[in-house]
């Protein structure tokens, strides 16, 4: 695939998480513009910061490449502005996670197989780029992360970087495996939002302290 | 700007962010001398790893010179020391902090300029730097970090980075220019700090959930 | 110290802490089998992650080798499958925690005198190690950190460290002095916890707002 549409995915999920991280920051504490902005930068630049660092990739792209840094602050600064527009702003919240979700998945686990990791890192690192970012937006406002309370938050992470990687590996480099891999993380993502499924609990176990 | 100063004000920064920090585990939960003094170098230290770890500088300074590290620990025990004299702690607090804030803002942008970086990514540097430290100390504590909730926390470390960086641009290097950028950026945070200054908040955003 | 049974004693730590921090999730939040996994993975690998990074031994050893995300998993598959059999949960939580840190505290401190750093980065090397995983895990799930809360939690990690980097500056660099100073870091943080011991707390301080 093309390093250039490699590039618009990452810096579609980089939008998709700053409006998402923008939105999660004006429903969740009383945060004026400079909070909600910033909140939305960190979750957007987090996953690919902590990409680079694991790919010894520094100084990382996300700080170094103008266009993440532009992107991030201008998705941020939209959700402020229309923030209180948005009804439904929940549901928007979760398909902007899932999105950015998807498209950190595979452009992560691309990144990786292009500096030539082996296909278990590149899994890895992918899913690490997808839920990073979200991971420091939910500790910075005090929420347990999705990525440990939400049954299908990593594994669709996991399935599209796995799709990504294998289908890199049979050959099929293009556009439409890379989208079809994001999609595949996206919908299994939706569908967990949506049937509130989660993985199996453990059979007694003692009562969680913590709900 | 000579090495030397730089690095005197970089010291200076941490020693105030080694007493804020320490100061504030003594007033926010029940720690003993090993706590305090930890929170105090995690404070003081955390800002300028975090700039390190962006710039690709690693190992980080504050871990390689000892000098960091001895400012740093000396810091957290004097507050341990006389912390419980200070009768005015969260005064103190908010001026060691504006302090740390400052002198972090502009060494860490003078250092990302030494290092061959560009104006936009010393600036971004310089802010991280300032806000770093106290971001992980907030985190620690379950606080929500100033960087997101005080309206000008960010904004006076980016104006103080922004400073120093213009000054270099146009020829003046030398010390005036650097203490008066940290000098501005103190200015600010303090004005802000003194009349709960905040940015603008979204009207007619939906009632926080969490203030 | 052969580098064999360095590595077992740090994939002994990694597989202590995956168990630890798995079954943590058992017990404070209601997290199913992904969340129980990926805490004790994250608690596994963190402390050696964060090592890697001050070393600048980058991309880190928990990400590059395989022995260590599979024992990671292993510890916290093995950690959900069983965690609600033990009767004395509490206690098994303490005892791995205490396990993990001595050998890390050993083995981080060994992996920089390794790499050519000096006596002192290895001490502190060895006990961010010890303490890094578990400080991550506390914050996931919203705890204060033990590294600031317990009293002795930091203090037997740098004397775990301190005697393994001395044995070795006298020329001691068998397993006798490696896992004897892994011994006595276990046995002071176990006196910690049986007997509550804390570190003087700052006499006359200010009432604490959180205990």
């Amino acid at each position: 695939m093309a390093t250039t549409a490699l590039v618009v995915l990452d810096l579609g999920g980089t939008f998709a998480f700053a409006l998402n991280g923008a939105l999660t920051a004006l429903r969740a504490t009383r945060l004026d513009i400079v909070g909600v902005v910033t909140l939305g930068m960190i979750t957007a630049l987090g996953g690919g910061t902590i990409r680079d660092l694991f790919l010894d990739s520094l100084p990382p792209a996300t700080f170094l490449d103008w266009r993440y840094l532009a992107v991030a602050a201008g998705g941020g600064l939209i959700a402020f502005a229309s923030g209180h527009h948005l009804e439904r702003i929940n549901g928007t919240i979760n398909v902007l996670d899932a999105a950015g979700l998807s498209l950190f998945a595979v452009t992560g686990a691309l990144k990786a197989t292009g500096l030539g990791f082996g296909p278990a890192q590149a899994v890895i690192v992918g899913a690490i780029t997808a839920v990073g970012g979200g991971t420091i937006r939910d500790v910075l406002i005090r929420r347990v992360p999705s990525v440990l309370s939400s049954g299908l938050y990593a594994v669709p992470a996991l399935v599209g970087a796995t799709a990504v990687v294998v289908a890199e590996l049979l050959g099929a480099r293009g556009s439409v495996a890379t989208v079809g891999a994001a999609v595949l993380c996206f919908v299994i993502r939706m569908v967990g939002v949506h049937f509130d499924v989660n993985a199996p609990v453990p059979p007694g176990s003692p009562p969680p302290e913590d709900g």
